[in-house]
């Protein structure tokens, strides 16, 4: 028998009642303190996915990280705020021992067929298979679960030197191919390594304090596109008071805008090293 | 004696509880359907400010539009989910009834003196003071209260054509020129009209799901502002199933990135039209 991928592991949850699903962390997605942020996102948004009472599909995802999950079990409680006919408002809270870490709104919703344009382009990029297969950050362990190559904005190694500017456009897949499904885009949105590193040439402590994705592809974009590579982009537009903002965008081969993401995280550093 | 602003009049709440505020709508924020969804987001800010366990600035701040606010009072309930050393995690739930229209998270948090950097450059734009005045949009009433010097991607009139791109620039302040704090920065940043308006050339029924912002500028930023001209710019990324993202921007005349801001939208329109 096929051991179940790591991703599944990650965001399997067990039923404790009707509104409340417990889960585990697990090593391999272990990160400099606590789990992947990415990971965590895919969880709340699956334990949202559980419910019996859910309609359509994930349209928008925001989750706040207020604390570092400890490694063992959490609970996730879930409460559908709003049912409208075609979209629904959810709040889900990711806790330990009864202290909350995590907290995450959603809006779930049936996608109709109407005009469409994508007016945003992808960032300039030769084919994954021309490039050399890599990791999306050194020294954590979940890096080593995903194949990802860079076009620009490198993690930065031991030598690295500042760059101008905070942008990384990179393909990436996992592994084992797992098909993408919702909550695996989730994760993949926040697959990048702080912007920071990339402007001060280094490790900079931070974590990100809050995530919002919007899911632009729908279900059957993302069967199309299986297990194959998504060439991802993201930069930071202010560095400012501790805190900098990140957007990104994510794209399939044949040029479908999958996800946009953005997030507000918190850095450490002094002036003086400015 | 001077009557209260209309801003001040919209964003005043009544304590009715240590974690409950009441306010109520304000004819001269009608937006379509409900207030204008710039005034809620402010209202639900400002809630979690008159909250004396509140500690910081915000920095993050994200409004689920589940429902729309119906015309009367209104009850704002508060939960600090997480208070950390420096940073604190907030839920706020708007709820008429006891049925829930909005629901709000937001980060609050201390900044610090660190390395600092505006990656993001300004839209190219004349003076506020060579543009014609008007208002953001027409045929709303708050749109009155604001005075909207357009740059590009001004509001579609009566005879528009559709656009190719969904860009509008434009130099924004109150008619009173109120100093701008957290919630007036919160307001603006919603600003802009429907994306799809500009892409379509008219009006289609569309409404703002989720808003987030990033709150760039700190108090010092703030003050410096006082009532001035802000420069904001809004674009859409992709029109798909029913919604469309949208991400601004705004700055002073001093190009200080003050806020970011990024929302998803749901609009009607079918295949046919396109």
């Amino acid at each position: 028998m096929t051991p179940p991928h790591p991703f599944d592991n990650a965001i399997h949850l067990d039923t404790i009642d009707g509104n409340v699903r417990r889960g585990r962390t697990h090593p391999e997605w272990a990160n400099f303190v606590g789990p992947f942020g990415g990971i965590t996102a895919a969880v709340m948004l699956r334990a949202i996915e559980t419910h019996p009472d859910r309609i359509g599909e994930p349209l928008a995802l925001t989750v706040n990280f207020a604390a570092p999950t400890a490694d063992g079990d959490f609970d996730i409680s879930l409460r559908a705020a709003r049912t409208n006919r075609t979209n629904q408002h959810w709040l889900a809270e990711l806790s330990q021992d009864g202290a909350v870490t995590t907290i995450a709104t959603a809006v779930f919703g049936v996608r109709r067929d109407t005009w469409a344009s994508t007016e945003a382009h992808p960032p300039a990029a030769p084919p994954p298979e021309q490039l050399v297969p890599g990791v999306p950050g050194d020294f954590i362990a979940w890096g080593h679960l995903y194949d990802a190559r860079f076009v620009a904005g490198a993690f930065p190694g031991e030598h690295a030197q500042p760059n101008e500017v905070s942008t990384s456009t990179m393909w990436m897949r996992d592994n084992a191919q797992r098909p993408v499904d919702y909550p695996a885009l989730a994760a993949l949105c926040d697959i990048f390594c702080p912007r920071v590193f990339l402007r001060r040439g280094g490790f900079v402590p931070s974590g990100t304090i809050s995530l919002t994705t919007y899911f632009h592809a729908d279900q059957r974009q993302l069967d199309a596109l299986g297990g194959d590579f998504v060439l991802g982009t993201a930069h930071a537009n202010r560095f400012s008071g501790g805190y900098f903002d990140q957007s990104a965008q994510l794209w399939s081969r044949n040029r479908a805008l999958l996800a946009t993401s953005h997030q507000f995280v918190y850095f450490k550093g002094q002036r003086s090293q400015g």
